[in-house]
């Protein structure tokens, strides 16, 4: 067993001779990056050795690096094995830690209507003249004092209830679900709400106050699930694979609980007051959190193990909130558009919009939906993680110092990074916006091609052209951030899977781009872009500014919805079961459009043609 | 640590200087009789030392052991510790697990309704044209082809439904409670049911064919809470003692577990296949098995924390059958008449009797009840181990070797012993013969005095009257198998609180003996008896021998006509409801009752009076 020892962060894990520096500090919980799941295609995990020996480089290293780089002890931590203690630096883009998690969304208010209710009830004690059961007695005085016919008790609340309402002199204030009562607390005892959006890159909960609908704490969290592949392809593949099996249930499961604890901790509350949870996730992290089988997934026709909503009790799922307290999940549409998708039509209320409105929600998968007069139609899109800096040459997550916005004039470029400090990398708004520009500056071609009319493109060891942000100089010596041909062609790759979906869920519907009353961009990514960026390399259909709407985490605000609201998850159950899905691969001409929707600036599709507008 | 070897069972365990042989003993897996739970004061646990050193003797041996017995290495095994490895002989009356195990009772024919059926159904498997999800493929199919509106399906089943549904090509056995899944199966599984009557001493579980009510296999085993005390009082104080917390359930759940597996491999079944299971017990059984607190049952008014019948997921108990299995749990009456008492007014069909019936299940604690013109009244009698071979001198469980039967003339003795071999003690059915026996000979009087009119009694060193069944030469050398004064004293005071139940129960429904049709005995040691024995004695009413009637395990016969007929399940629902409960501390003259219900032979009572009868 090796000492290790990482930095900057200053954490020290032990590593035997054969396990790789990835997992050393999976176990030691230093968040390295891993988009391939280990395999050293992504180069994701890019760590610098300072002190100690390690093994030989291989053939996936020396592709990654220069042997410049190689010589000063860069290598990708998947691929390494320790031959001594070891002092590693672990560079901000290599980090999964300290990604900006964006929490907040839209929040949309609707008439309080929880599915548990709270009674306070005051009881006689036993006695001999009165014999009756403990929990009888609490049903009872359910009856008598709130005209309330409840027929059961969970088991769990059955073990606690007999010397708690001794303790508490007989008077608790009892949470009912349905028939049955979920939690029993004294009268102080607060209603609590959980709300989850599982993300497959990062966790958004919410503590929310049931007696008046409030947030009380909002809080976000890298997906732990990270360090098992970025993607969900990966995860799937990994989650079937050798074991350690159940880990990537584990993990998640774990770090809602630990999310529950800390949320209730800022408010000086327990995590039995939390009564009711609901978690909206994509189809995989459904799948994965409720230890559900995921193979089946992986491929074609791609069935979910199920697609109803679903109310399981919490314990079920490992989740340590009320000891009677369900877990409610809303439901998923199809393999690859979930329940965070219908969380998000039902927050920003699409499904009663008047006209044509798409709605979609970017991330490695896009799922994209029309809603035309109320009749809701859903795709999605393989859009990949490029836009999260995923096989992007200098791509990295939305962390301090990622290059989040780029400007380029003929001569030169302006630039802004996230904390305002020295930049380490670009994320995916950056991306975007230097796509844009790019093409705005004549330096990409309609085709994407890059030409070499600026004194910031020069050519790379591949002899393909690259942009030079940042330069060796301007970073004091430290390699260049670049922006090279194949980010192009990554990036024109993902925004054409987008831009495809949309076309083919209008000709779906027999409309064309023009008649799009309102474009619903949700999530981290689609919060933070430039749409204007995105309008001009064509991503998104060209039409005013003012038709985008930004809306946040509206995933997350679905799932509030549908925790303060038992109506809100009829219509969750019955827009789910509304939706039309179309699977875009056996959609006509769609591989014609993907292409034609691969290039940049201002056009129309119809039928896999282009048709350029000013 | 020491190691300790077992004889003649011929175990052997390793035990730590700071533990006694008792706790050593039940890790090793050896059963040791404890009745006082460990406190020295029972003797139940004598056991003998053949080869090794042990601590010195407790003030608690000095009086258990006289010094002859001493040194021949006799000790008691909660008192003792080793102090070098061990030899020990663990003579048949210590011992708790060869114990005679009644599993049989009277069959009741009900038509077959179990609240668990099978359906058979084929699907199509998803495609491109055909994306529905899994388990909502499994419902549509059950409706499609069985007309039936199943809408949920329990989460452990669908932990494991997409791979079976494709490794069984798309069919499958479906078992379906209310209106949710609980269990998929290929198309040749079978529907069974697991039925158990868990009682203070022992355990009897019946493997059910549900398809037909048939009992495939039974078995029975001692309850191993037995090592941590014999009553249901010890229990209690060891559940509310220190650590191990929850020991008691572990070794309950796990005796359940073990059964519910060798009962499915004795028919080739697997445990996935049983898709419901019932519980009875008395009430602390039915809390230590839940993990309810019974801490409430050790003091008056002795509430227990819950009285309704219960359906629970059977994982919620512990136990491992089907994974989205139900255990359902008969209601119980109060704190010391419990759910066994329930399914024997269920299985005996007495609600339906016309006059007067008094139903009895003879244990440590005896219910009685008396049901007049369809009116149920129940009273818990404490009568103690007595009968069960516990307070008695040479009184041991009915295991072999025990003398059962006993006949005494003027001058001699005949007694038969179970399994016909050599004479090591005394069982229940044993002391009540010999109690009837020896009042019939005029060597008891009928206040219990034991006269020295008889060859065979004898005064022992403290003074007091024995009886000697089997004298020192007779075995050899070995102790004499001797009846005392203070055994006579012990079993007056049992019977007596049996027979003053039946009384207060008579006079608090305005009723008198010989108004009594029909005396139901129900349980090991009724089934057990001479009844003429019990009538002799006063134990029993002096009524005509045709009107009692003897029904062996007639609660398990209760807990199978629950698991196969969900209208069994509403009618013990109701009649759990309907008792009424009469505390015998509470009612009048119960005290004089209770003196005058010691008395031998045969007499009326009545208002705390007693009237000789011929």
């Amino acid at each position: 067993m090796y000492q290790i020892s990482f930095q900057p962060v200053g954490r020290r894990g032990q590593c035997p001779v054969d396990k790789s520096l990835l997992d050393c500090a999976r176990e030691t919980g230093v968040g390295i990056s891993s988009i391939c799941g280990g395999a050293g295609t992504c180069y994701a995990c890019k760590i610098q050795v300072l002190e100690g020996k390690v093994s030989v480089p291989t053939s996936h290293e020396l592709e990654a690096f220069s042997p410049q780089e190689l010589a000063n002890g860069w290598r990708l931590a998947c691929q390494t094995y320790p031959a001594s203690d070891l002092k590693l630096h672990v560079p901000p883009e290599s980090m999964t830690t300290t990604q900006r998690l964006q929490v907040e969304g839209v929040e949309v208010g609707v008439p309080l209507d929880p599915p548990v209710h709270a009674y306070r009830v005051e009881m006689t004690p036993p006695s001999l003249s009165d014999l009756q059961a403990d929990a009888d007695r609490l049903l009872e005085a359910l009856h008598q004092q709130h005209r309330l016919r409840c027929r059961k008790v969970d088991i769990d609340v059955l073990r606690d209830l007999s010397p708690r309402l001794r303790s508490w002199d007989w008077q608790a204030l009892v949470s009912v679900r349905d028939d049955e009562v979920v939690a029993v607390g004294p009268v102080t005892s607060r209603q609590l709400g959980l709300a989850v959006d599982l993300g497959t890159t990062k966790i958004a909960a919410y503590l929310i106050d049931l007696s008046n609908g409030r947030t009380l704490a909002a809080k976000g969290m890298m997906n732990p699930q990270i360090s098992y592949g970025e993607d969900i392809i990966t995860r799937i593949s990994r989650a079937m694979g050798p074991p350690p099996e159940g880990k990537l249930r584990t993990v998640v499961v774990d770090a809602l609980n630990q999310l529950a604890g800390e949320l209730c901790a800022e408010v000086s509350a327990s995590k039995e007051e939390i009564v009711e949870a609901v978690v909206v996730g994509n189809t995989v992290m459904h799948h994965l959190l409720l230890g559900l089988p995921v193979a089946q997934l992986a491929s074609s026709p791609f069935a979910p193990a199920i697609r109803q909503a679903l109310d399981i009790k919490s314990r079920d799922a490992g989740l340590h909130i009320a000891p009677g307290a369900y877990l409610h999940l809303l439901p998923n549409i199809a393999g690859f558009v979930g329940a965070d998708h219908v969380a998000m039509l039902l927050a920003t209320g699409v499904a009663q919009a008047k006209g044509v409105t798409i709605a979609m929600d970017i991330g490695t998968n896009t799922e994209v939906s029309i809603i035309d007069d109320g009749v809701i139609t859903s795709a999605s899109c393989a859009s990949g993680p490029a836009f999260e800096g995923g096989h992007i040459k200098h791509g990295m997550r939305a962390a301090s110092g990622a290059i989040e916005r780029v400007r380029v004039t003929k001569s030169g470029i302006q630039y802004q990074t996230i904390d305002g400090v020295s930049p380490v990398g670009i994320c995916g708004s950056g991306v975007l916006d230097i796509l844009a520009q790019l093409y705005l500056a004549g330096v990409l071609d309609e085709g994407g091609r890059m030409l070499a009319n600026h004194p910031r493109v020069r050519s790379n060891q591949e002899q393909q052209c690259e942009f030079v942000l940042v330069s060796e100089r301007e970073r004091e010596g430290r390699p260049a951030i670049v922006f090279t041909q194949h980010d192009v062609r990554e990036l024109q790759l993902a925004k054409a899977a987008m831009r495809a979906g949309i076309q083919v869920l209008l000709e779906a519907k027999g409309r064309i781009e023009e008649e799009i009353e309102e474009v619903i961009i949700a999530g981290a990514f689609g919060s933070y872009i430039d749409v204007s960026s995105a309008v001009t390399v064509g991503m998104l259909p060209s039409l005013p500014l003012e038709r985008f709407r930004q809306v946040g985490n509206a995933a997350g605000m679905g799932a509030k919805l549908a925790l303060i609201s038992a109506s809100k998850r009829t219509e969750a159950k019955a827009l789910a079961s509304w939706v039309n899905y179309v699977e875009l691969a056996t959609a006509p001409d769609f591989m014609q459009t993907f292409i034609q929707a691969s290039y940049l600036g201002h056009y129309r599709l119809a039928n896999g043609k282009r048709k350029e507008i000013d």
